[in-house]
This record gives structure tokens, C-alpha cells and sequence, in this order.
């Protein structure tokens, strides 16, 4: 949506808005409809296509307000998880869907769904030893569990870890900063040896640090063999897996228990948007139903309802599914698919600007949209440079490092760019490293 | 504001956002502003009387888009939190200030808040524990960890004991369904005795089922005396105590380590805004800190930037302070305390009407705006109205437990109810009331 037909649309939803409360008076309190209305109601894919943006706000009126908050804000991100697990073709069982036992549900971020993930594997794993060793209290069985991660992994798993009251160990990633199952299976024998549990991993696609991709077709199997719950954090790279061309970097998630990526990240969806998906929704509700009697209500374990209280942490909700069904609409899978594209293919021609100078190094593979390189030369020269770019407030760049190197990023993330800004941002940056070689050497 | 005001605001704000999509080349990346700009820009407390909405956005291009998204996100909250903090009479150790040790955060929602407390005082007497005698395991020390909230209390405080994976206790509320302090010591002592350690309590002022009150100035003192967090849980009931009238139900505070309510409840902010403080910022950062070095940067520890990041659940933040300046500066102080007032007296209409029939009772004592009543006899009785209340559909209820009886909760809470709207809806409840009572003597 351009900037004109933002100002016409915008000023038709204040309008909206205005109607609304105007004739709130005339409305129901509670709506008419029955649980499991609205799915029949839409498509049960997203539309390849772009949606116009009349239908979008016909749809609102005619399948959204009769079904008023709830059901309607239920039902609807349902529905839009299933649309999203399918655009990532996703196995089946993580699908809702009308019978299904798994189901996607909006988390707050990343983080949320790291420690969701795992307080539902704590409370699987220790009623499992629980109904074997009816004498083993909760406190002793959790004192031995433990959790794996990639010495990539970001910190809110080791975060997750600390709040969940589980030790947490670092697996070391190999030369492509991966995690491999070798690593895991030596920490995991070590620690069933000294009298541990190992209970949870967290396999990373595409890492904070570099974006580079946990082994999943190998840690996957040796996970479901060691009975450890697997909750891939694809935070990032998630959005890329809508094209068949990126879509075999999720292969393994099958092995997974649980899987999540942020929307709000790279699929034009605003900030707070994580969806995450389960493949026993049982899992989830398990560890965390509470059932007070002002919470209950008529159509409890229906079987057609999703209560998502259940599935999180916090009580109450917003209708964050709205912001999917228009997006998905307005962009149609393909135009979705063609923004990532375009970052992509934006990162490689910055990659392909760094690699014809010699100066420069690139320092770990250009997968998605992020481009990790440094001056050949030592940390502080990087640095040095990192601290001119910075300071001179025309682009901005987070650096990471990757084992002992100080390394810089450049991340393609902003909806507008284009290959001028990219080619700018590159004349800029050699500049800066011009002055700082020259610096160097006086 | 009214619906035309909202129609002419909404448009200038499309514009506004079109504007800064339209020259946002023009921008800077990164704000030239030091930490700590904001505070000296505006003022130290909330206005008594209404801003002008045009002195509101003339503020938002002059304080905020030159702090851009960060630190003025950061440091609108504080300030924001301060202001309210303020509004409450908090005792000053909860305000941040330019040098205070304390300080307020947005967290999503009183669950959350609850959950950080909690985990915050377990990493709190773990460490204590552990100084004083290292060969203790964090393990065995949860194992011990008892935590203790009203019967009455919300079914998140349940839930945040399990997800901490600490033991939680429920105290039986007195005749007016409070927490005393008899109680609770009766069980501390006991616990105590069987080689636990008691270390949090959850004190709620304003209960969800009937609006009850825990006797903060007897639990308080005896928390402190046995060293256990006392957090405060007042996710209703707080916004009444900006009135004068109603902030002796605070009185208290002053013991606790922590307090949360939700001005997105009753203070006009919209959904979601959990407002909490605590005594010690360091008691959260420290259960929560992990330093990455891509989230590194150079104000670390500056004693003048704030790291929310360490003080909540998931990473990522939105910019709800913007809405409370908002609300704040539209209403001016004296504009929310005349709509708390407003919907008190409301309710105390609706129980006046309640106690000029005979049929019906009221079961606990109107403070704010709920109130809680049935028809004298049988629980079935009251089950029947209910339903044939909420299935008109013209008025919804939710119901609650207390003790044995089934209750009907009247809560005033829409942003536009009238005098008018409470009398219809006695009068419908009264012809539903006499449809149950004579289908009951056929």
C-alpha cells in the first residue's frame, strides 16, 4: 500500500471506528454464533493473489462483528495459523484444523514461546517420571533435568532456562556454526552418565549471531530417541521458509514437538506477532490449565473450541489475527513471497560488493538477508570502523562476534529498501574504512 | 473526546504517520540525544487539568521523534511510570526519579507481573541461602520454597507458582474475604515447623470474584518481619486509588516489594498496560540479566539508562507510554478521578436498587465498581437468572463462588455508562428475576 492509498484507507478505518461506537448502542452484547462458526466462512489457504482491500473490509463486517471479540478473536487466529503453517507447508500435525490434535497459536515473541516450550516439556517429562516413580517429588526430578542449546542459540533460551529453574547447557557448534547431533549425543551421554535427565533442546534456524542453521535432520532423530522435547526457535528465518526455494531449510521439523518464528520479523505483519505451533496442543494446556469459575464457560473441552488462556502466559489477549488476515490478503502469498526475494537477493549484491574488495572478508555464509563481514585485519580496526559508522548516524550496523572475530552486520530488514540504498550504504561504509586503514597506518 | 473529535484527530493522526512513511529518508537513523533527555523536557507530574490535543502532538515532534524509538521509549515509560506513581501517593521508594532505586515498568498484564515477582524473589532467597550456606543446590532449595496468596486471589498467582516451580499456599480469607494476618502467620508457623522456607506472598486489593480487600497494614509488617516478597496484586481495584477518597485502601504499600495494576482496566488506557513497581530494580535485573554483545551497547551501567529488557518476561517492547501520556495529558488528573467516581457511584445506584427489593441480597460489601448480589434462596435459582440473563443477550454477567453461594456480578466498566444504562438493565434483570421466581413455584 502506497502512501496516498494509506491516507485514504487510514482516514476510512477512523471512520470505522466512529460508526461504530456511534451505533454501539444498537448492537448485541453477545453474539449469535456457535463455537467452530467462522472457519467455514473463509478459505482455508491463504490467497495466492492480492485481496482488494474493499473485500478485506466487507469480510470484517460481514464474518468478524457477528462474532464480535470472542469468538471471532479466537477462531480467526486459528484459522490464520493453519493459512501461515501451510504456507510454510508445514507437516499436518501442527495444523488445527477441524480435528487436529496440534494447532499454532500468536505468541508475544520468541522468547515467550522458548520458555512456553519448555515449561511444557518440564511438566510432560517429570509426570512421565512421576507415574514410573510415583516417590520422586517435583523438586528432585527437576534438579536433574537439563536442556541443550546451540553455543549459538540466543539468550532468551538460556533465559528461558534460568526462569524455568533447569540447568541449561551450550552444545559447540561446528565450523559453519551449526549445531550437530555428534555434540549433542557426547553431552547427552555424559550427562545421563553423571545421573541427569536431559529433557529439552532448542535447535536454532537461522542465528542472531550469523543466521546460519542448526542440523535438524540430524539432531531431530536424536531427540525423538532420547525422548527430549525439540522447540525450534527459527525467529528470523522463519518467513523465508513461505518460498520452495528456502523451504528446505526447515526439513526435520517433522522431529520437532514444537516450532516458532516471528512474523513481525520479516513477513510485514506488525510488531507483536510470534506464531508458534505444537503438535499435541495437550502439551500445552497440561502444564498450565487452571479452570477458576469465573473463567469457565458452556462450551468447555467441546471439542471445537481453542482456549487459548491455556497455551500462554499471560490471561487476556488481543486480536493480533487481524493484522495477519490483512496483510496475507493484501499481499497474497506471492507478493509475500516476492518481498522476500527482494531482501535476499538485496543481501547477496551487498555480499557480492564486499567480495570484490580486497580489503574485506565475508565471515560466515549469505543464506537469508544478512550479510556478516570485517576488514581483513585485527578486532580493533574492526571496531574502529564499527564506531565511525555508527557515529556518522546514516546507517546503523549491530555487530556479533563469531568465535574470536569482532564481526559486523549488514541486515536487509527495512520494507522500502532497494539496490540504491544498498549500493549507498556500501560507498559509505568503504569510506569510513578508507579512513580507518588510513588512520592505522599513521 | 467525542466521536467528530475522533474523526477529525484520527485523520490528522493518518496524515501524521503518512508524512513520516513520505520524508522518512530525510531522517536520521540514530537520535543525536544523550541518555537521560527526556526527563528535564517534561514536566514531573501528570497535568490536573486537560492539554490541548494540539499541545500533545506539537509535544511528540519536539520530545519524541528526536529520541526516536530509543531511548524516548525508555524514557517515557519511566517518566510515565513516575507520574502515575505519583497520581497513587506511592511511597517514593517505588519512583525512579533521576537517582531513585526503584522504579516502574509496563508489563503485559498483571499475570506476567505476578510471574516476575515471584521468580524475582526466588532468585532473591536462593542467593541468600546459598551465601550463607553454599552447599545448597538451587534445586533443593526450590524444592523448600513455599509461597502463599489469599483463597480469593486470581488463578494467575496459582499459575505462576507452578510455572516457578515453587509450592503455593492459599490462606482462607476471613468473613469479609480478606487475608489476615492470623492466617497467614498460623500457616507460616506450621510450614516453618515442617522445614520449609517461606518466602512470597501475593496480597490483592480488590479481588476478582467480589472486589475484597487483603489487610496489607497486618500482612505487610509480618512479611517483613519474615523476610517474604510482598507483592501487591491490585489489577482492578488501583485505579480508584488516584481519588483521594478511596487511597486509604492502599495504605500498606509501604511494606511490600512490589505492586502491579492495570490501568488498561479502569484508567482509559487502551489494552494492554500492566503497571508495576518494585522497591529494588536491582532484585529484577539481577533474576533476569544476560548480556549478549549483540545487545550490548554503550551506556551499560550508566546509571542513567534504564534496561527494561531485564526487567520482564519476553525482549522486545512496544511504546505503550505513549498511550498513557496520552490518556494522561486528554483528561488531566481530575478528569480520571471524575470518571472513577462516576462508575463508583453507578454501582452504588445499582445496589440501591438491589436492597429496595426484597427478593434479592447483596453478598459483599460495594467499595468500587462491583457489585456482587442474588435472589435469597437457592443456588439453582440464581443459576436459572443468569442464564436466562446472559441468553437475552441485552446485558451480560459473570458469576462467582463465595464460599458456597452462587453470586451475580454487576461491574460497571464501559468507558460511556449512564445512570440510564444501570436502570435498564435492573429493570430487565427484575421481569427475568420474576419469570424465574414464578416458572419456580410451578
Amino acid at each position: 500500500m502506497n502512501s496516498s492509498e494509506f491516507r485514504r484507507r487510514g482516514k476510512e478505518m477512523v471512520d470505522y471506528v466512529a460508526n461504530y461506537m456511534e451505533g454501539i448502542e444498537s448492537r448485541q452484547v453477545y453474539p449469535d454464533v456457535e463455537p467452530g462458526y467462522l472457519r467455514p466462512l473463509i478459505p482455508a489457504a491463504a490467497p495466492q493473489e492480492p485481496d482488494t482491500f474493499e473485500d478485506i473490509i466487507s469480510d470484517v463486517e460481514k464474518i468478524i462483528m457477528p462474532g464480535a471479540a470472542s469468538p471471532a478473536c479466537t477462531e480467526l487466529e486459528s484459522v490464520m495459523m493453519d493459512w501461515l503453517g501451510k504456507m510454510l507447508e508445514l507437516p499436518e500435525a501442527f495444523l488445527a484444523g477441524n480435528t487436529g490434535k496440534g494447532g499454532g497459536v500468536i505468541q508475544g515473541s520468541a522468547s515467550e514461546a522458548t520458555l512456553v516450550a519448555l515449561l511444557a516439556a518440564r511438566t510432560k517429562v517429570t509426570r512421565r517420571l512421576q507415574a514410573a516413580s510415583p516417590e520422586l517429588t517435583p523438586g528432585a526430578i527437576m534438579e536433574k533435568l537439563v536442556a541443550y542449546t546451540s553455543d549459538q542459540a540466543h539468550s532468551s533460551v538460556e533465559r528461558a532456562g534460568l526462569i524455568g529453574g533447569v540447568k541449561l547447557k551450550a552444545i559447540p557448534s561446528d565450523d559453519n556454526f551449526a549445531m550437530r547431533a555428534s555434540a549433542l549425543q557426547e553431552a547427552v551421554e555424559r550427562d545421563k552418565a553423571a545421573g541427569l535427565i536431559p529433557f529439552f533442546v532448542v535447535a536454532t534456524l537461522g542465528t542472531t549471531s550469523c543466521c546460519s542453521f542448526d542440523n535438524l535432520l540430524e539432531v531431530g532423530p536424536l531427540c525423538n530417541k532420547e525422548d527430549m522435547w525439540l522447540h525450534i526457535d527459527a525467529a528470523y528465518a522463519g518467513s523465508a521458509f513461505i518460498c520452495p526455494e528456502f523451504r528446505h531449510l526447515l526439513n526435520g521439523v517433522e522431529f520437532a514437538d514444537s516450532f516458532n518464528f516471528n512474523p513481525h520479523k520479516w513477513l510485514l505483519v506488525n510488531f507483536d506477532c510470534s506464531a508458534m505451533w505444537v503438535k499435541k496442543r495437550t502439551d500445552l494446556t497440561g502444564a498450565f490449565k487452571l479452570d477458576p469459575v469465573y473463567l469457565k464457560h458452556s462450551h468447555e473441552d467441546s471439542g471445537l473450541i481453542t482456549d487459548y488462556r491455556h497455551w500462554q502466559l499471560p490471561l487476556g489477549r488481543r486480536f493480533r489475527s487481524l493484522k495477519m488476515w490483512f496483510v496475507f490478503r493484501m499481499y497474497g502469498v506471492k507478493g509475500l513471497q516476492a518481498y522476500i526475494r527482494k531482501h535476499v537477493q538485496l543481501s547477496h549484491e551487498f555480499e557480492s560488493l564486499v567480495r570484490q574488495d580486497p580489503r574485506f572478508e565475508i565471515c560466515a555464509q549469505v543464506i537469508l538477508g544478512l550479510v556478516c563481514f570485517r576488514l581483513k585485519g585485527s578486532n580493533k580496526l574492526n571496531e574502529a570502523l564499527l564506531q565511525r559508522i555508527n557515529s556518522a548516524k546514516k546507517i546503523h550496523l549491530v555487530p556479533c562476534h563469531l568465535r574470536d572475530k569482532f564481526v559486523l552486520r549488514f541486515a536487509i530488514c527495512s520494507r522500502t529498501v532497494e539496490s540504491a540504498h544498498v549500493r549507498l550504504a556500501w560507498e559509505h561504509i568503504t569510506e569510513l574504512a578508507a579512513a580507518v586503514l588510513s588512520a592505522e597506518r599513521e
